[in-house]
Protein backbone atom coordinates (compact mmCIF):
# COMPACT_ATOMS: atom_id res chain seq x y z
CA UNK A 1 0.00 0.00 0.00
CA UNK A 2 1.66 3.59 -0.76
CA UNK A 3 2.32 6.03 2.39
CA UNK A 4 -0.79 8.53 1.07
CA UNK A 5 -2.86 5.27 0.82
CA UNK A 6 -2.51 4.82 4.80
CA UNK A 7 -3.32 8.04 5.69
CA UNK A 8 -6.10 8.01 7.58
CA UNK A 9 -9.09 10.69 7.54
CA UNK A 10 -7.47 13.06 10.36
CA UNK A 11 -4.47 13.12 8.73
CA UNK A 12 -5.89 14.12 5.55
CA UNK A 13 -8.27 16.81 7.02
CA UNK A 14 -5.40 18.36 8.94
CA UNK A 15 -2.57 17.89 6.56
CA UNK A 16 -0.49 15.77 7.91
CA UNK A 17 2.24 13.38 6.44
CA UNK A 18 4.58 10.90 7.58
CA UNK A 19 7.80 11.65 6.59
CA UNK A 20 9.40 8.24 7.49
CA UNK A 21 8.64 5.35 9.65
CA UNK A 22 10.42 2.07 10.83
CA UNK A 23 12.72 0.34 13.44
CA UNK A 24 10.25 2.31 16.48
CA UNK A 25 10.77 5.90 15.20
CA UNK A 26 8.65 8.08 12.33
CA UNK A 27 9.22 11.51 11.83
CA UNK A 28 5.67 13.27 10.56
CA UNK A 29 5.09 16.46 9.67
CA UNK A 30 1.76 18.80 10.44
CA UNK A 31 1.26 22.61 8.34
CA UNK A 32 -0.25 24.93 10.37
CA UNK A 33 -2.89 27.54 9.53
CA UNK A 34 -4.73 30.55 10.53
CA UNK A 35 -7.57 27.85 11.44
CA UNK A 36 -5.93 25.91 14.08
CA UNK A 37 -4.84 29.68 16.33
CA UNK A 38 -6.61 30.27 20.01
CA UNK A 39 -7.05 33.94 20.79
CA UNK A 40 -3.51 34.89 21.01
CA UNK A 41 -3.17 33.88 17.58
CA UNK A 42 -0.90 30.95 18.04
CA UNK A 43 -1.30 27.42 17.48
CA UNK A 44 -3.75 26.01 19.81
CA UNK A 45 -2.23 23.27 21.73
CA UNK A 46 -4.85 20.83 21.03
CA UNK A 47 -3.35 20.34 17.33
CA UNK A 48 0.19 19.97 18.17
CA UNK A 49 -0.97 17.15 21.37
CA UNK A 50 -2.50 15.76 17.71
CA UNK A 51 0.48 15.63 15.47
CA UNK A 52 2.29 14.55 18.70
CA UNK A 53 0.15 11.20 19.19
CA UNK A 54 0.36 10.79 15.99
CA UNK A 55 4.07 10.31 15.86
CA UNK A 56 3.92 8.42 18.34
CA UNK A 57 1.09 6.04 17.15
CA UNK A 58 3.00 5.40 14.02
CA UNK A 59 6.30 5.04 15.75
CA UNK A 60 4.47 2.34 17.45
CA UNK A 61 3.37 0.18 14.09
CA UNK A 62 5.99 0.32 13.03
CA UNK A 63 7.49 -2.54 15.62
CA UNK A 64 4.18 -4.53 15.61
CA UNK A 65 2.84 -7.36 12.96
CA UNK A 66 0.53 -6.40 10.52
CA UNK A 67 -3.03 -7.42 11.52
CA UNK A 68 -2.24 -5.88 15.34
CA UNK A 69 -4.70 -3.12 16.56
CA UNK A 70 -2.89 -0.33 19.20
CA UNK A 71 -4.00 2.49 20.42
CA UNK A 72 -2.46 5.22 23.09
CA UNK A 73 -5.13 5.71 26.22
CA UNK A 74 -2.35 7.78 28.07
CA UNK A 75 -0.90 11.05 26.61
CA UNK A 76 0.99 13.29 28.68
CA UNK A 77 2.35 16.44 27.28
CA UNK A 78 4.71 19.82 27.99
CA UNK A 79 4.63 22.63 26.01
CA UNK A 80 7.89 24.94 25.57
CA UNK A 81 7.51 27.50 23.06
CA UNK A 82 4.53 28.82 21.07
CA UNK A 83 3.59 28.25 17.41
CA UNK A 84 3.01 30.60 14.67
CA UNK A 85 0.19 30.01 11.99
CA UNK A 86 2.23 29.31 8.52
CA UNK A 87 4.89 27.15 10.37
CA UNK A 88 5.38 23.40 9.44
CA UNK A 89 5.49 20.97 12.67
CA UNK A 90 7.70 18.36 12.66
CA UNK A 91 7.26 15.70 15.40
CA UNK A 92 9.76 13.17 16.01
CA UNK A 93 8.29 9.77 17.76
CA UNK A 94 10.32 6.82 19.17
CA UNK A 95 9.44 3.62 20.89
CA UNK A 96 10.86 3.18 24.41
CA UNK A 97 9.08 0.08 25.21
CA UNK A 98 7.46 -2.40 23.20
CA UNK A 99 5.55 -5.14 25.58
CA UNK A 100 2.94 -7.80 25.39
CA UNK A 101 0.19 -5.79 25.95
CA UNK A 102 1.51 -2.43 25.90
CA UNK A 103 4.21 0.02 24.54
CA UNK A 104 5.30 3.37 25.70
CA UNK A 105 6.90 6.22 23.21
CA UNK A 106 7.74 9.59 23.49
CA UNK A 107 7.79 12.53 20.93
CA UNK A 108 9.93 15.79 20.38
CA UNK A 109 7.93 18.37 18.04
CA UNK A 110 10.15 21.15 16.38
CA UNK A 111 9.42 24.00 14.50
CA UNK A 112 11.00 25.19 11.27
CA UNK A 113 13.88 26.65 12.93
CA UNK A 114 14.09 23.05 14.69
CA UNK A 115 13.45 25.06 18.07
CA UNK A 116 11.59 22.61 20.61
CA UNK A 117 7.82 22.90 20.89
CA UNK A 118 6.64 20.45 23.26
CA UNK A 119 7.51 17.15 24.33
CA UNK A 120 5.20 14.17 24.65
CA UNK A 121 4.83 10.30 26.29
CA UNK A 122 2.09 7.77 25.20
CA UNK A 123 1.38 4.77 26.60
CA UNK A 124 -0.64 2.07 24.20
CA UNK A 125 -2.38 -0.71 24.45
CA UNK A 126 -1.49 -3.15 21.93
CA UNK A 127 -3.48 -6.04 20.57
CA UNK A 128 -1.65 -8.42 18.33
CA UNK A 129 -3.71 -10.92 15.86
CA UNK A 130 -3.16 -13.81 18.25
CA UNK A 131 -5.62 -12.24 20.88
CA UNK A 132 -8.45 -11.76 19.21
CA UNK B 1 -18.90 40.68 24.25
CA UNK B 2 -20.90 37.67 22.59
CA UNK B 3 -20.58 34.44 23.09
CA UNK B 4 -19.84 33.42 19.44
CA UNK B 5 -17.53 36.80 19.26
CA UNK B 6 -15.57 35.49 21.48
CA UNK B 7 -14.72 32.42 20.24
CA UNK B 8 -11.61 31.59 18.32
CA UNK B 9 -10.51 30.41 15.25
CA UNK B 10 -9.58 26.74 16.36
CA UNK B 11 -12.86 26.59 17.85
CA UNK B 12 -14.91 27.64 15.02
CA UNK B 13 -12.86 25.34 12.45
CA UNK B 14 -13.59 22.86 14.67
CA UNK B 15 -17.20 23.13 15.76
CA UNK B 16 -16.76 24.27 19.50
CA UNK B 17 -19.07 26.05 21.87
CA UNK B 18 -19.00 27.23 25.39
CA UNK B 19 -21.89 25.92 26.92
CA UNK B 20 -21.72 27.15 30.07
CA UNK B 21 -18.47 29.24 31.57
CA UNK B 22 -18.19 30.68 34.79
CA UNK B 23 -17.08 30.42 38.51
CA UNK B 24 -14.14 28.67 37.96
CA UNK B 25 -15.88 25.67 35.64
CA UNK B 26 -16.88 25.40 31.99
CA UNK B 27 -18.81 22.84 29.84
CA UNK B 28 -17.75 23.27 26.47
CA UNK B 29 -19.39 20.75 23.48
CA UNK B 30 -17.94 19.51 19.93
CA UNK B 31 -18.95 17.64 17.54
CA UNK B 32 -17.57 14.53 15.83
CA UNK B 33 -17.69 14.11 12.22
CA UNK B 34 -16.11 11.55 9.21
CA UNK B 35 -13.06 13.90 9.17
CA UNK B 36 -11.52 13.57 12.71
CA UNK B 37 -11.57 9.41 12.64
CA UNK B 38 -8.20 7.35 12.98
CA UNK B 39 -7.62 3.93 11.13
CA UNK B 40 -9.62 2.33 13.19
CA UNK B 41 -12.92 4.45 12.30
CA UNK B 42 -13.04 5.96 15.77
CA UNK B 43 -12.38 9.92 16.70
CA UNK B 44 -8.28 10.37 16.90
CA UNK B 45 -7.53 11.13 20.37
CA UNK B 46 -5.83 14.22 19.73
CA UNK B 47 -9.74 16.18 18.46
CA UNK B 48 -10.19 14.93 22.12
CA UNK B 49 -7.34 16.12 23.54
CA UNK B 50 -8.19 19.33 22.24
CA UNK B 51 -11.72 19.57 23.36
CA UNK B 52 -10.20 19.01 27.01
CA UNK B 53 -7.71 21.37 26.90
CA UNK B 54 -10.07 23.95 25.64
CA UNK B 55 -12.65 23.48 27.80
CA UNK B 56 -9.91 23.24 31.03
CA UNK B 57 -8.39 27.06 29.40
CA UNK B 58 -12.29 28.34 29.46
CA UNK B 59 -12.82 27.64 33.07
CA UNK B 60 -9.79 28.97 33.94
CA UNK B 61 -10.39 32.26 32.36
CA UNK B 62 -13.45 32.54 34.45
CA UNK B 63 -11.51 33.14 37.36
CA UNK B 64 -8.93 35.33 36.40
CA UNK B 65 -9.79 38.94 35.67
CA UNK B 66 -9.48 40.48 32.33
CA UNK B 67 -6.35 41.56 30.74
CA UNK B 68 -4.60 38.45 31.98
CA UNK B 69 -3.16 36.19 29.38
CA UNK B 70 -3.14 32.08 30.14
CA UNK B 71 -1.98 29.08 28.70
CA UNK B 72 -1.69 25.52 29.28
CA UNK B 73 1.94 24.71 29.49
CA UNK B 74 1.15 20.89 30.87
CA UNK B 75 -1.52 18.83 29.68
CA UNK B 76 -2.33 14.83 31.32
CA UNK B 77 -4.68 12.59 29.14
CA UNK B 78 -6.10 8.99 29.74
CA UNK B 79 -8.46 8.03 27.06
CA UNK B 80 -10.89 5.43 28.59
CA UNK B 81 -13.29 4.91 25.74
CA UNK B 82 -13.76 5.13 21.96
CA UNK B 83 -15.81 7.99 20.46
CA UNK B 84 -17.57 7.26 16.75
CA UNK B 85 -17.90 9.63 14.44
CA UNK B 86 -21.03 11.85 14.56
CA UNK B 87 -21.26 11.70 18.68
CA UNK B 88 -21.30 15.06 20.44
CA UNK B 89 -18.68 14.78 22.52
CA UNK B 90 -18.97 17.46 26.32
CA UNK B 91 -16.02 18.36 28.19
CA UNK B 92 -16.56 19.85 31.85
CA UNK B 93 -13.40 21.96 32.99
CA UNK B 94 -12.79 22.49 36.56
CA UNK B 95 -10.29 24.57 38.30
CA UNK B 96 -8.53 23.12 41.17
CA UNK B 97 -6.32 25.76 41.76
CA UNK B 98 -5.38 29.37 41.30
CA UNK B 99 -2.24 30.66 42.27
CA UNK B 100 -0.48 33.97 41.34
CA UNK B 101 1.43 32.48 38.51
CA UNK B 102 0.17 29.30 37.68
CA UNK B 103 -2.76 27.23 37.29
CA UNK B 104 -4.17 23.50 37.59
CA UNK B 105 -7.62 22.52 36.01
CA UNK B 106 -8.96 19.23 35.47
CA UNK B 107 -11.46 17.75 32.94
CA UNK B 108 -13.92 15.09 32.20
CA UNK B 109 -14.67 14.52 28.80
CA UNK B 110 -18.55 12.51 27.92
CA UNK B 111 -20.53 11.13 25.45
CA UNK B 112 -24.23 11.29 24.10
CA UNK B 113 -24.67 8.75 26.77
CA UNK B 114 -23.02 10.33 29.46
CA UNK B 115 -20.56 7.14 29.27
CA UNK B 116 -16.79 8.81 30.07
CA UNK B 117 -14.60 9.55 27.43
CA UNK B 118 -11.09 10.82 28.92
CA UNK B 119 -10.30 12.53 31.95
CA UNK B 120 -7.55 15.36 31.75
CA UNK B 121 -5.55 17.68 34.01
CA UNK B 122 -3.60 20.87 32.75
CA UNK B 123 -1.29 23.20 34.03
CA UNK B 124 -1.42 27.18 33.20
CA UNK B 125 0.90 29.72 33.38
CA UNK B 126 -0.99 32.95 34.59
CA UNK B 127 0.17 36.30 33.30
CA UNK B 128 -1.75 39.31 34.98
CA UNK B 129 -2.01 42.23 33.67
CA UNK B 130 -0.03 43.81 36.59
CA UNK B 131 2.83 41.46 35.73
CA UNK B 132 3.27 42.75 32.22
CA UNK C 1 -7.06 -11.27 56.46
CA UNK C 2 -6.59 -7.58 59.07
CA UNK C 3 -5.57 -4.67 57.31
CA UNK C 4 -2.48 -4.88 59.12
CA UNK C 5 -1.87 -7.67 57.61
CA UNK C 6 -2.24 -6.58 54.04
CA UNK C 7 0.39 -3.84 54.06
CA UNK C 8 3.07 -3.90 52.34
CA UNK C 9 6.61 -3.42 53.30
CA UNK C 10 6.84 0.05 51.36
CA UNK C 11 4.17 1.17 53.49
CA UNK C 12 5.32 0.09 56.57
CA UNK C 13 8.15 1.31 56.56
CA UNK C 14 6.51 5.02 55.98
CA UNK C 15 3.79 4.67 58.00
CA UNK C 16 0.89 3.69 55.44
CA UNK C 17 -2.44 3.01 56.32
CA UNK C 18 -5.70 2.57 54.32
CA UNK C 19 -8.56 3.97 56.22
CA UNK C 20 -11.19 2.46 54.21
CA UNK C 21 -11.32 0.63 50.88
CA UNK C 22 -14.01 -0.66 48.83
CA UNK C 23 -16.43 -0.31 46.10
CA UNK C 24 -13.59 1.58 43.63
CA UNK C 25 -12.55 4.29 46.47
CA UNK C 26 -9.90 3.87 48.75
CA UNK C 27 -8.49 6.68 51.74
CA UNK C 28 -4.66 6.18 52.32
CA UNK C 29 -3.24 7.98 55.08
CA UNK C 30 0.43 8.80 55.40
CA UNK C 31 2.28 10.74 58.41
CA UNK C 32 5.01 13.23 57.18
CA UNK C 33 8.48 13.47 58.72
CA UNK C 34 11.53 15.70 58.99
CA UNK C 35 13.54 12.84 56.90
CA UNK C 36 10.88 13.08 54.07
CA UNK C 37 12.20 16.83 53.32
CA UNK C 38 13.95 18.52 50.68
CA UNK C 39 16.48 21.56 50.91
CA UNK C 40 13.35 23.97 51.02
CA UNK C 41 12.13 22.45 54.39
CA UNK C 42 8.84 20.49 52.80
CA UNK C 43 7.90 17.50 52.39
CA UNK C 44 9.81 16.23 48.82
CA UNK C 45 6.88 15.55 46.36
CA UNK C 46 8.31 11.84 45.68
CA UNK C 47 6.74 11.11 48.56
CA UNK C 48 3.10 12.52 47.84
CA UNK C 49 3.45 10.75 44.50
CA UNK C 50 3.88 7.23 46.38
CA UNK C 51 0.95 8.09 48.85
CA UNK C 52 -1.02 8.90 45.69
CA UNK C 53 0.42 5.88 43.70
CA UNK C 54 -0.49 3.63 46.69
CA UNK C 55 -4.36 5.09 47.22
CA UNK C 56 -5.12 4.60 43.53
CA UNK C 57 -3.79 0.88 43.53
CA UNK C 58 -5.96 0.11 46.67
CA UNK C 59 -8.74 1.62 44.73
CA UNK C 60 -8.19 -0.36 41.92
CA UNK C 61 -7.72 -3.56 43.97
CA UNK C 62 -11.45 -3.38 45.54
CA UNK C 63 -12.79 -3.93 42.43
CA UNK C 64 -10.65 -6.46 41.09
CA UNK C 65 -11.58 -10.15 42.01
CA UNK C 66 -8.81 -12.04 43.97
CA UNK C 67 -6.28 -13.08 42.74
CA UNK C 68 -5.78 -10.38 40.27
CA UNK C 69 -2.13 -8.69 39.61
CA UNK C 70 -2.31 -5.30 39.01
CA UNK C 71 0.30 -2.36 38.96
CA UNK C 72 0.07 1.02 37.51
CA UNK C 73 2.48 2.04 34.65
CA UNK C 74 1.55 5.64 34.18
CA UNK C 75 1.43 8.20 36.58
CA UNK C 76 0.63 11.83 36.31
CA UNK C 77 0.91 14.46 39.45
CA UNK C 78 -0.06 17.95 39.61
CA UNK C 79 1.25 19.48 43.15
CA UNK C 80 -0.34 22.54 44.28
CA UNK C 81 0.53 23.67 47.54
CA UNK C 82 3.62 22.28 49.97
CA UNK C 83 3.42 20.16 52.53
CA UNK C 84 4.94 20.70 56.09
CA UNK C 85 6.54 17.86 58.28
CA UNK C 86 4.54 16.67 60.89
CA UNK C 87 1.28 16.98 59.06
CA UNK C 88 -0.79 14.16 58.10
CA UNK C 89 -1.34 13.83 54.47
CA UNK C 90 -4.53 11.73 53.47
CA UNK C 91 -4.92 10.52 49.58
CA UNK C 92 -8.52 9.78 48.34
CA UNK C 93 -8.04 7.57 45.53
CA UNK C 94 -11.29 6.39 42.54
CA UNK C 95 -11.56 4.17 40.02
CA UNK C 96 -12.80 6.01 36.96
CA UNK C 97 -12.78 3.33 34.48
CA UNK C 98 -11.62 -0.71 34.71
CA UNK C 99 -11.54 -2.91 31.65
CA UNK C 100 -10.37 -5.97 30.69
CA UNK C 101 -7.02 -5.57 30.31
CA UNK C 102 -6.41 -1.97 31.68
CA UNK C 103 -7.72 0.76 34.56
CA UNK C 104 -7.85 4.76 35.37
CA UNK C 105 -8.20 5.60 39.01
CA UNK C 106 -7.59 9.43 40.05
CA UNK C 107 -6.65 10.52 43.58
CA UNK C 108 -6.60 13.72 45.80
CA UNK C 109 -4.14 14.51 48.22
CA UNK C 110 -5.21 16.50 50.95
CA UNK C 111 -3.41 18.34 54.37
CA UNK C 112 -4.96 17.96 57.74
CA UNK C 113 -6.82 21.64 56.91
CA UNK C 114 -8.63 19.62 53.96
CA UNK C 115 -6.50 21.87 51.62
CA UNK C 116 -5.32 20.40 48.02
CA UNK C 117 -1.60 19.60 47.85
CA UNK C 118 -2.19 17.34 44.72
CA UNK C 119 -4.22 15.83 41.90
CA UNK C 120 -3.20 12.67 40.52
CA UNK C 121 -3.99 10.26 37.81
CA UNK C 122 -2.84 6.14 37.04
CA UNK C 123 -3.06 3.96 34.46
CA UNK C 124 -3.04 0.19 35.62
CA UNK C 125 -2.56 -2.89 34.12
CA UNK C 126 -4.54 -5.57 34.90
CA UNK C 127 -4.20 -9.41 34.52
CA UNK C 128 -6.90 -11.48 35.82
CA UNK C 129 -6.45 -14.88 36.95
CA UNK C 130 -7.80 -16.52 34.13
CA UNK C 131 -4.89 -14.74 31.73
CA UNK C 132 -2.20 -16.61 33.48
CA UNK D 1 29.83 23.16 50.10
CA UNK D 2 30.83 19.84 49.85
CA UNK D 3 28.56 17.40 47.33
CA UNK D 4 27.66 15.29 50.57
CA UNK D 5 26.61 18.77 52.58
CA UNK D 6 23.83 19.52 50.06
CA UNK D 7 21.84 16.31 50.42
CA UNK D 8 18.49 17.34 51.77
CA UNK D 9 16.89 14.97 54.33
CA UNK D 10 14.81 13.23 51.93
CA UNK D 11 18.29 12.28 50.09
CA UNK D 12 19.92 11.03 52.90
CA UNK D 13 16.58 8.99 54.24
CA UNK D 14 16.58 6.93 51.16
CA UNK D 15 20.69 6.81 50.47
CA UNK D 16 20.17 8.91 46.81
CA UNK D 17 23.26 10.62 45.95
CA UNK D 18 24.21 12.85 43.16
CA UNK D 19 26.91 11.25 40.74
CA UNK D 20 27.53 14.18 38.26
CA UNK D 21 25.75 17.52 37.95
CA UNK D 22 26.41 20.34 35.53
CA UNK D 23 25.41 22.11 32.78
CA UNK D 24 21.60 20.78 32.61
CA UNK D 25 22.37 17.25 33.39
CA UNK D 26 22.34 15.45 36.53
CA UNK D 27 22.98 11.41 37.73
CA UNK D 28 21.36 10.57 41.18
CA UNK D 29 21.24 6.78 42.06
CA UNK D 30 19.73 5.21 44.93
CA UNK D 31 19.87 1.80 46.50
CA UNK D 32 16.85 0.06 47.10
CA UNK D 33 15.70 -2.13 49.73
CA UNK D 34 13.36 -4.51 51.08
CA UNK D 35 11.57 -1.93 52.72
CA UNK D 36 10.69 -0.46 49.43
CA UNK D 37 8.67 -3.18 48.22
CA UNK D 38 5.04 -3.78 47.53
CA UNK D 39 3.09 -6.99 47.42
CA UNK D 40 4.26 -8.07 44.65
CA UNK D 41 8.12 -8.14 46.16
CA UNK D 42 9.45 -5.50 43.68
CA UNK D 43 10.12 -1.91 44.29
CA UNK D 44 7.10 0.41 44.98
CA UNK D 45 6.91 3.00 41.77
CA UNK D 46 6.45 5.56 44.20
CA UNK D 47 10.37 5.25 45.09
CA UNK D 48 11.15 5.38 41.62
CA UNK D 49 9.08 8.41 41.09
CA UNK D 50 11.22 10.28 43.94
CA UNK D 51 14.19 9.34 42.21
CA UNK D 52 13.31 10.62 38.82
CA UNK D 53 11.74 13.90 40.63
CA UNK D 54 15.33 14.08 42.64
CA UNK D 55 17.27 13.66 39.39
CA UNK D 56 15.50 16.47 37.51
CA UNK D 57 15.60 18.88 40.44
CA UNK D 58 19.09 18.58 40.51
CA UNK D 59 19.31 19.15 36.96
CA UNK D 60 17.61 21.89 36.49
CA UNK D 61 19.22 23.59 39.50
CA UNK D 62 22.61 23.16 37.57
CA UNK D 63 20.89 25.86 35.32
CA UNK D 64 19.47 28.46 37.23
CA UNK D 65 21.73 31.37 39.07
CA UNK D 66 22.25 30.86 42.97
CA UNK D 67 19.39 31.62 45.04
CA UNK D 68 16.65 30.48 42.93
CA UNK D 69 14.29 28.83 44.38
CA UNK D 70 12.67 26.09 42.37
CA UNK D 71 9.84 23.23 42.64
CA UNK D 72 8.31 21.07 40.69
CA UNK D 73 4.72 21.16 40.48
CA UNK D 74 3.73 18.84 37.56
CA UNK D 75 5.17 15.45 37.46
CA UNK D 76 4.56 12.54 34.91
CA UNK D 77 6.19 9.07 34.68
CA UNK D 78 6.15 5.97 32.78
CA UNK D 79 7.01 2.40 34.49
CA UNK D 80 8.27 0.34 31.64
CA UNK D 81 10.28 -2.38 33.92
CA UNK D 82 10.22 -4.29 37.29
CA UNK D 83 12.95 -3.47 39.89
CA UNK D 84 13.84 -6.31 42.52
CA UNK D 85 14.95 -4.86 46.12
CA UNK D 86 18.93 -4.63 46.38
CA UNK D 87 18.67 -3.34 42.73
CA UNK D 88 20.80 0.33 42.02
CA UNK D 89 18.78 2.55 40.44
CA UNK D 90 20.57 5.05 38.26
CA UNK D 91 18.79 8.34 37.35
CA UNK D 92 19.56 10.67 34.20
CA UNK D 93 17.57 14.43 34.60
CA UNK D 94 17.87 16.77 31.53
CA UNK D 95 16.84 19.83 30.78
CA UNK D 96 14.38 20.57 28.40
CA UNK D 97 13.55 24.52 28.54
CA UNK D 98 14.40 26.94 30.98
CA UNK D 99 12.32 30.16 30.48
CA UNK D 100 11.54 33.01 33.05
CA UNK D 101 8.98 30.94 35.36
CA UNK D 102 8.83 27.92 34.23
CA UNK D 103 11.50 24.94 33.31
CA UNK D 104 10.69 21.52 31.76
CA UNK D 105 12.73 18.41 32.22
CA UNK D 106 13.19 14.72 31.40
CA UNK D 107 14.66 11.76 32.97
CA UNK D 108 15.09 8.13 32.29
CA UNK D 109 16.09 5.45 35.25
CA UNK D 110 17.70 2.50 34.81
CA UNK D 111 18.07 -0.91 36.85
CA UNK D 112 21.93 -2.21 37.29
CA UNK D 113 22.04 -3.79 33.46
CA UNK D 114 21.05 -0.15 31.98
CA UNK D 115 17.36 -1.83 31.23
CA UNK D 116 15.39 1.33 31.03
CA UNK D 117 13.02 1.26 34.03
CA UNK D 118 11.07 4.44 34.08
CA UNK D 119 10.55 7.55 32.05
CA UNK D 120 9.54 10.89 33.24
CA UNK D 121 8.75 14.31 32.49
CA UNK D 122 8.36 17.23 34.96
CA UNK D 123 7.61 20.82 35.11
CA UNK D 124 9.38 23.39 37.46
CA UNK D 125 8.00 26.59 38.56
CA UNK D 126 11.27 28.80 38.83
CA UNK D 127 11.82 31.94 41.22
CA UNK D 128 15.01 33.88 40.78
CA UNK D 129 16.57 36.25 43.07
CA UNK D 130 15.03 38.85 41.76
CA UNK D 131 11.48 38.12 41.76
CA UNK D 132 11.54 37.80 45.35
Amino acid sequence: MTEAGRRSRAWRFLGIRAVTAGDGCAVVEMPTTDDMTNHQGTVHGGFISLLADSAMGRAMASVLPPGTRQFSFDLKLSFVNFVRPGERLRATGRVLHRGRRTGVAECRVEGEDARLVATATASFSVYLPADE
